[in-house]
Parts: C-alpha cells; sequence; structure tokens
C-alpha cells in the first residue's frame, strides 16, 4: 500500500475524518443480516433521526452518495407527468431539474442569479399556480454558498397539497435542521461533509405522508435500487434481504453520530458559525472577500470573491500550490462561478480556529 | 466504539476481508480530485480490467452496492419499448426482469428450475425469435449455487444484434471472466464476494459497442446517477466532477486488487476450486449433498441440501446456533429454496481448508 499525503481537507467535502471514525472503518466485517451489525443500524437510524430533527420511521442512510439520495427522493415521489417545483440557486438545484426531467416529471424552474437565494415571492408564485406534485429546493447550496431559507416555501408547498423535498447535503450536522417542524417529506444528506465521515452513504428520511404518496402510484418507482419501499424491508422489523448494506461503510458513519452527539447538536452548530466568521476576518486583509450577502451566508461553505492579485497569477495554479506545498486543498467555483470564486470549507472536524489560521498562513506565505 | 463479534463470514458475502485492506480503509481522508487519489483509481480501474478480461476503457468501481451494477448495465443499454430477453435461473436473473419491467422495457424470460443451468437451446430460441435490444444473465447465480456457460449464449446473442450484459457479482476473482473474449458488452460485479474487500462499490465494464449505443439513444438514461456517459467525464482524462467518489471503500478496493494480483487470478482460481471440492467431502458424511449437478457448481457458493436431522430441528435454528456459539455465518436459501438448501460460501479470503474445517467441526459438534 502506497503512503497517501497528508491533506488539510477545506473544500466543499470531503471533511478530514476523525480518527475514531477511521478506527472504525478498519474493524473486521460482520454479515448485514447479523444481529450485531443490525444493532448498530438501529443505532445509525436514531443518530440520524436526531440530525434531521425528525420522528420519520424511514430514516436510513442509502448505500450510495448524496447525488443518489437526490435522485432516491425525487424518483420515489414522482411520476412520468407529475409537476414538479424546482428552485434552481446553484449547480445542485440544477442538477434536481436534470434529474426530474429524466423521470419524465414537467419542471417548472425558479431561479436566481448565483450567490443569492430563492426568491421567496417566485417561489411562493410557482408554487400557487402550477399546484405540483412535489416542491424540491437546496437548503444549503454547495455551488454558491447560499444558505435558503425553508419555512415560508414549505408552509406554502404543504398548503397547495406538494410534498417537499430538501437538498440538506451540506447542511446536516452543521446548520439546525428541522425536518419535522418545517414540514418536509423528503431530505437528502451526504456523509462526508459536516458529518465528517468518508463519502458514500446518503442519509435520507422520508415522512409518513411521502410513505402514502409511494403507495399510492400508478407505475413502480423506476429504480430498484432506490425504491423506498423495498428498502423499507430491511430497514423495518422484517429485515428482508433487498441489497448487501455497505458495512464498513456503515461502521465508520456509526462512530461519526457519536461524536458528533457526544459533542452536541447546537455547540457543533455554533463551532461551526464562530470557525465562518473567523475566515472572513482573517482573509479579508488578503483581499478575499464573501460572495454572499449578511444573512444567507453558510457557515461550512463560504465562497469568496478572489483579489485581483490572485487573478492574474491564476487561481487554479494557485490552489494546486496550496495543495502541492501546504496540503491543503481548497474547492474552486462550479459552473458560472468557475475561476472567479473559491469554496473554502470548514466542515465537521474541521470548523476550527487552527483550520483557518493554517490557510491564512499558507496563503499570506504564497500571496506575500 | 462498541466491540463487534469476530465472524468466519461463510454465507453468500459478504466474505471476511484481508488485515491489509482494512488498514487501507483507515487512512486519513484526501480529496475526489487529488492527483494523489487519481493517481489510486487509475490503479484499480488497471486492476478491474485484469479481472474482467478486457480492454475496455469504461472500466470502474460504481459508487454503490453490485445491485445498482445490475441497474447500470440495464438503465444505460435500455429505453423505453425495447426488447430484452432476460436468462431467469435464480433470484439474480428474476431480479434483472423486475429492473428492466421498471425502465420501461418489454422483457422476454427463459427460466429454468432452481439449481439448474439456463437451458442453452431455450436461451438461443428466444434470442432468433425476439432479435432483442439485450441478453441478459447471471454467470454465477448466488441464489442456487450456479455457474452458467457463458460463450454459447453470448455468440447466438451478438449474432442477432444484440448487446450482452453479464452478472459477475460471485464469479469475479473466484472464476475465469473473460468478457472480451466471450463478447460481453456490459458486466457487473460487488466488491464483497471473491474480492474480499467491504461492500459497498460495483465494478462495472462497458464495451466500445455499448458506448456507441449510449450514444445513439433517443432519450437520456433514466438515472443520472448511473449515466454512463457523464461518470465517463471524471473516469477519463477530463476528471469532470460528477459525485463524490466513496474514497475510504475506493482505497480499500484498491489494496484488496493488489492482494489478488499478487496471489494471481489462476492460483486463486485454483484455490477457491479446492476449496469447494474440500467442502463438499467433509460434509457428505453429514448427510449434506450438492443441489447442483456436478460441471455446473460454483467453487465459491456451494448450495447444500439439508440432512433430515437439520429439516427436523429447523435449519434458521442451527444457522443462528452456528453464529452465536461458533461465530460462523452461513447462509439459508433464497426464493423458492428458503429453508430448504443451505448457501455456504468460500469467497477470496475464506476459500482455505480451514474454513471448511472449522464448520465442518461446529457443524459436528451441534449434530451430535
Amino acid at each position: 500500500m502506497g503512503t497517501l499525503p497528508q491533506r488539510l481537507l477545506l473544500g466543499p467535502g470531503p471533511s478530514n475524518v476523525n480518527p475514531r471514525v477511521l478506527a472504525a472503518l478498519s474493524q473486521p466485517l460482520v454479515g448485514h443480516l447479523d444481529p450485531a451489525f443490525l444493532a448498530v443500524m438501529d443505532e445509525v437510524q436514531a443518530g440520524l433521526r436526531e440530525l434531521f430533527g425528525t420522528r420519520n420511521a424511514l430514516t436510513l442512510p442509502l448505500s450510495a452518495t448524496g447525488s443518489a439520495g437526490m435522485e432516491a427522493c425525487l424518483a420515489n415521489l414522482l411520476e412520468r407527468g407529475d409537476e414538479v417545483v424546482v428552485g434552481v440557486a446553484g449547480v445542485f438545484g440544477e442538477r434536481m431539474c436534470d434529474v426530474a426531467t429524466r423521470m419524465g416529471a414537467r419542471v417548472t424552474r425558479v431561479e436566481t442569479e448565483p450567490g443569492t437565494p430563492l426568491p421567496e415571492d417566485g417561489m411562493l408564485e410557482a408554487i400557487e399556480r402550477v399546484r405540483p406534485r412535489v416542491v424540491a429546493f437546496v437548503h444549503a447550496e454547495t455551488s454558491t454558498g447560499v444558505l435558503q431559507p425553508v419555512e415560508a416555501i414549505a408552509a406554502c408547498a404543504r398548503k397547495a397539497g406538494s410534498l417537499v423535498v430538501l437538498d440538506c447535503v451540506t447542511s446536516l450536522a452543521g446548520l439546525p435542521v428541522e425536518l419535522d417542524r418545517w414540514g418536509i417529506d423528503a431530505a437528502y444528506s451526504g456523509t462526508q461533509k459536516c458529518l465528517s465521515a468518508p463519502p458514500g452513504l446518503s442519509p435520507v428520511s422520508f415522512s409518513e405522508r411521502a410513505l402514502t404518496r409511494v403507495r399510492e402510484r400508478a407505475t413502480p418507482v423506476q429504480s430498484w435500487y432506490l425504491d423506498i419501499s423495498l428498502l423499507a424491508g430491511y430497514f423495518g422489523q422484517e429485515r428482508v434481504y433487498h441489497h448487501t448494506a455497505p458495512i464498513s461503510a456503515i461502521l465508520g458513519l456509526a462512530e461519526a453520530l457519536r461524536v458528533v452527539l457526544e459533542e452536541g447538536l447546537p455547540a457543533r452548530i455554533a463551532r461551526h458559525a464562530a470557525a465562518a466568521r473567523q475566515l472572513r476576518e482573517e482573509l479579508a486583509p488578503l483581499g478575499f472577500t464573501p460572495l454572499v450577502a449578511d444573512g444567507y451566508r453558510l457557515p461550512m461553505l463560504t465562497t469568496l470573491r478572489l483579489p485581483e492579485a490572485v487573478l492574474a497569477m491564476g487561481e487554479a495554479p494557485l490552489r494546486r500550490r496550496l495543495l502541492d506545498r501546504h496540503g491543503i486543498e481548497v474547492g474552486g467555483g462550479l459552473g458560472k462561478l468557475a475561476g472567479q470564486i473559491w469554496r473554502v470549507g470548514l466542515m465537521g472536524e474541521n470548523a476550527r480556529r487552527s483550520s483557518v489560521e493554517t490557510l491564512r498562513d499558507a496563503l499570506a506565505r504564497e500571496l506575500a
């Protein structure tokens, strides 16, 4: 086995993983129907319910990454010809449109400029006009660093009889997520952001309303792998074989959840907020300015406009030097923002003053 | 972190994992676009090509389990209304029909009794009659323990202008797999069987003919997550972001492939064959007899009819005692064979005389 370089992962994910989680990953395997493993799975489901702020029975780690979580939420709730209103505030809202279109749904897009939240009046107007089967949007847009207020849109959607799908990939375990209080019917996340577990699993949660909708479908869910009524057989009391659960990844996630719950969600959320403030303060003297207006900035992912000096030398070569000389990974812009911004993640284990100082010192040296 | 019990995994997968692989899983994370990680991914792709017996450029580990590999192969090659001929020799052939039906394909089934291979004449007749877009069947049927001869069916399918999809979940790294020589267009496997890596990834391979078909589709692939033309962007020279690769799992797979290639495929295949012979010999005196006829038995997964003594005491309680008292997992029957047979896996790390002896001694004690 070759030796990999040590990295401080300050991009849009993955984040660095606690050594306890790495140790959990390397436990000898047990079977996916072993009572000892099923007990761990029960614990994982309970932990995820706490993070998602929900009592949804069907809250579980999907055996694929966060992008498959998006697909699972939309595939289970939508049938061909169904109407869906999608809020597009960046690459991941755009991806929702692509995913829903492939399912044969009729997509109404509500767009906004990258770096700004969805227009609430635009969303409400579209929901009331279309009265769609599903309203879908992103809580924490990883491509732009924008935090989307959820409650007004979700309330309007429920009033219109729509089901609400929320992308919590980047928000879970770093921002308050309250599925039950907000009235969200299906949500998905990833493990490699504020949970600080390796990528590879997608925590998802489905409400009773969502499951009723799935039971009333006229056609089967297009994806056998992501069909939540089949998954319910394994995650329910019956423990019916569906597919082989990714044992080691689940053991890692279980330990990551223990780390999160030992710290406590309020403390963890406060730590993310404090680290983001420190980052903005420390990088301002170097000419990096926030893309997003105050009040809508994500704490775990800060998007920064680049100073002239960085644009002049090329932002991609500078990111490469940060990686090669300092072992620090930061993210470039995606989509329309490519080449214009950086995305600096302070997620989970990395939401600390020491990460900010390491990055600041490396940048100061490179820009001197 | 609680302590999990030590298990000898002699079921249909997962198998036990080499300590080198467990160590590789617990390396600190690097990013999924880090040059150091991309080098590991290149090595993984090259190793998988060797195991699959192919030069297919698009040979890669999908970020989901083997069942998603099945879905990926069918979803990329089939459009609504396409004809597909599926060989059904057990639960996994049956699953192919379900998956293809959900995609809107028209399925022609060729069935056989559980425990027997597909009727070659029946397959050839159906292929020539239907001239389908795709012919799909299972190389090593994990539910029945049957080895399916591939070459005649694949040759007939290609003559009819069909694309051939082969399930290699259980055969890869334990039996010869020769995609290029056999003329297979899409194949998928899992990591938790003869590769002896944890479950969670699905090695897949697509031929140039398959990629041409994907380019000529009239409609997009239903699944964004499994769309092979999008995946080609990350796995090709461009390294375009699609989804976040499951870093730790890939590091584990890389080490598992090194273990396999250091042993050498011919030696590994011979080891699986020898272990299966020993198993049949050692369990015969206890009254366990092979379900499958000589010549069609899988070496890595032996299906055994149960002696009267076991049926009398209940096979499920006996499996539970093997687990609780001896730490040994064996598999029960699936589908029509539930309650009638056991499935004993001697896969990868476990294809050894010592596994057979441990199982024999435990059974002898329980049945004494």
